[in-house]
């Protein structure tokens, strides 16, 4: 009943929607058969996969203050330089150096019934290192902070062990940020009670044996243990030795260490607009990744596709009237000190940002849109524009997170969109080996760039 | 204008709808709590991944009259014996028993300025073999059949080589659905000229080096050439030589040939309904496939996603009032015999059946399902359950094709149904090498699962 209740109210807004905008859009028809063009071209030309075959292949991963990443740098000005792309240049943003080290790493478990056995692991991003031999103590298994507590002096010389999966009834990205903590301040909370160093399931759905990194923080004032993350088959294998045998212990072995920050840069292309140059519409993605796989779907593909859309406006003469840029963003992995130090120069020398659109959540075939602003209109500005999208069938607009690099505009007053694409398959490649170029299909990936290259044309032609 | 106008008229249809339904649904939010239920069994147990695993490594491909069409044939049966489905049983059919043979298939090109060099071809299904030793011809290239006839007696001797690429622009299946001629008819309309042979460009969007085979046709009177498909990369290359070099031969060796008719079975389990166990909704994909990869997404997927369907049903204790079963049809690649054969005997002997939901497009993100039925309301009948299928974002209901083996239901009045998916890889693994087990997202494959289940209970508790 109150679903049915629901549509009726549904309809009737929309009904007074359609017929309040009536005589505003006499360019529909003209924008329609431009959507129609970016899409042809960019189905055709397939550029975007060329591009990203070019950064994975020949540059692979890119952590922040890598010489990958310096790299990916000089690779993305080029790129731009190369497409004819105006006012290209680079910020300059001093990033964390953080490293793998130059030892294997390694954990071996020893149990009773099987003995020792080694499990496939790797240091969480930020992690510091843990003694030359490495460490060894029992491992506690947990599923989260409370049972921590619990613990009390038990942990200490212990290690903990946080294995609760993602669930895999919600979408996979609520399902990552309802288990994530334990890949964050798993460390930080094993530490304040003695641990001495903390494994963690990966952040995945799927059952595989690869282990999958990420961002963990230290706090001040808390001692800092290293950590880990377990690949999902062998969570599980320890998970059940322990039920079985009671205590099992680890070895574990990691060289990774935090060097002094390092210079970098973000990379920034233009279309300059005919009418209002000073207004920017942005696309962007990241160029730093983890140093796992090649950063494909994680997030060249946010890259390529960023430059993509200005490359299909340029080469079908489409200029509009605000400018369109293109921001290939440093360090969102580890820091997001590119997104800060870019909203920090648009606050102090501009230009005004109308709108920033960015592609963080892989090369996926596109669904929508969510948008987030101060501005309560916004969400309807951009989603008068739906129908342009509905032929590649990216027409969902919907309110919602814009992206990591693009967060800190929304305090100035800059309309936040994130590219929502299908997001079932992402975690089976996130920080992980897996995150590599021939995970990403051709067509999802091109579509993706022009459902960019659309609705970034239309917002630099009408605005927000 | 038009569209602003359309928008509002669409509004006012949908209040009306709206208002018309108001009072007939006091099932809705259990309808919802039970989908909500059904959903959560799939992607937790995720048991459609756990068969088609089964399926796919221990039996593979299972092209009509194979050994391991009938060992597949075996393994429906028992499946559905396990899940304690009900009235499993075999329904015979006779089907048509082509194999590609055990020379290995060849071809090689001979162009002046690279002399010899094997081209990547395999068989198209039904095809003649050539003589032991292969034939060798001239290559003409054509792009449709009226620059085939308009080749006429310069033909004669010759290889005909289609090479119309799948329009990149396009959805896939209109792609696949524009191309697909050159492949079923190729060989009929070179051979009325006095060609050799016919080469056919590979059905796929991708540029790739495995040829992708699929059915083709002889037609009475006309003499029956061998055909063969051609690796994207090769066809490419072909046409490359043949501009440069103007005079190509190749040499072409096929060892296919059909044998006598064999005996084969489609697959019948049911949950019979509690109200009205004479009426049926049935849950369908085809268990045969070609002989090249697993037919992993064509159509491993949807038969264990229709068993699947009854088995969260059942475990859910989910009887619904009329009956719903699931048939794994055989022979839907190369004739079409178990679809035929399955409506010739409910015409004779019944039961009523209601509608006929059919997978067969891959075991990718759900989108919704098309519905045709002679029956102008059914689209309607079927659409107003959209809403429990938005959750897993399976709820675009659309007019459109039911699916293969189905379709021979619909002269009885049925209403038939198809799985849509997301079809952007589809073509990527269709009839070649590339579809094998681990080209199949399980999440993908459950959510699936998941929405076929949805649709044919409240279909089964509804009616149509």
């Amino acid at each position: 009943m109150i679903y049915r209740n629901s549509i009726f109210l549904l309809c009737l807004f929309l009904c007074q929607q359609s017929l309040a905008q009536e005589s505003n859009h006499s360019n529909d028809v003209a924008y329609l058969r431009e959507a129609k063009k970016i899409k042809e071209a960019a189905l055709t030309e397939r550029n975007a996969y060329a591009m990203l075959r070019e950064l994975t292949q020949t540059i692979g991963s890119r952590l922040s203050g890598s010489p990958q990443a310096a790299a990916a740098v000089e690779w993305g000005r080029q790129t731009m330089q190369k497409y004819g792309l105006e006012n290209v240049h680079l910020q300059e943003v001093l990033v964390p150096h953080w490293v793998r080290g130059s030892v294997e790493e390694a954990a071996v478990l020893n149990s009773p019934t099987v003995g020792t056995r080694p499990l496939t692991v790797c240091a969480l991003g930020g992690s510091v290192g843990t003694p030359e031999l490495g460490l060894v103590g029992e491992v506690l298994e947990v599923q989260d902070f409370e049972q921590v507590q619990a613990l009390g002096s038990k942990a200490k010389g212990k290690i903990i062990f946080y294995n609760r999966p993602m669930d895999p009834t919600v979408s996979t990205f609520r399902a990552y940020v309802g288990a994530v903590d334990q890949r964050t301040r798993g460390a930080v909370e094993a530490a304040r009670i003695g641990a001495l160093a903390a494994l963690v399931r990966s952040m995945t759905t799927r059952l595989d044996d690869v282990p999958h990194t990420g961002a963990m923080r230290y706090e001040e004032g808390v001692p800092k243990i290293p950590a880990a993350a377990v690949s999902t088959v062998d969570a599980n294998l320890l998970s059940a030795l322990i039920k079985r045998d009671g205590v099992v212990r680890v070895r574990l072995r990691l060289s990774c260490q935090t060097l002094p920050d390092v210079p970098s840069a973000n990379v920034v292309g233009e279309i300059t607009g005919s009418e209002k140059p000073d207004e920017v519409i942005l696309l962007g993605g990241h160029l730093d990744s983890w140093d796992k796989g090649q950063g494909a779907h994680d997030d060249g593909a946010g890259c390529v596709q960023a430059i993509e859309a200005l490359r299909l406006l340029k080469a079908l003469g489409l200029r509009p009237k605000r400018t369109v840029r293109a921001v290939l963003f440093m360090n969102e992995e580890n820091g997001s000190r590119g997104g800060r130090k870019y909203a920090e120069v648009v606050k102090k020398d501009g230009p005004k940002h109308i709108a920033a659109i960015e592609s963080d959540a892989g090369g996926f075939a596109p669904r929508g849109f969510s948008v987030r602003s101060k501005n309560d209109k916004a969400i309807n500005q951009v989603a008068r524009w739906a129908y342009l999208l509905q032929d590649i069938n990216a027409g969902t607009i919907k309110p919602g997170f814009g992206g990591s690099d693009v967060a800190p505009l929304e305090k100035l007053g800059v309309t936040t969109i994130g590219l929502n694409v299908d997001s079932n398959r992402y975690f089976d490649y996130h920080h992980s080996d897996n995150d590599t170029f021939d995970k990403v299909n051709e067509r999802e990936l091109e579509l993706g760039a022009a459902a960019m290259a659309i609705l970034a044309y239309v917002l630099a032609m009408e605005g927000v």
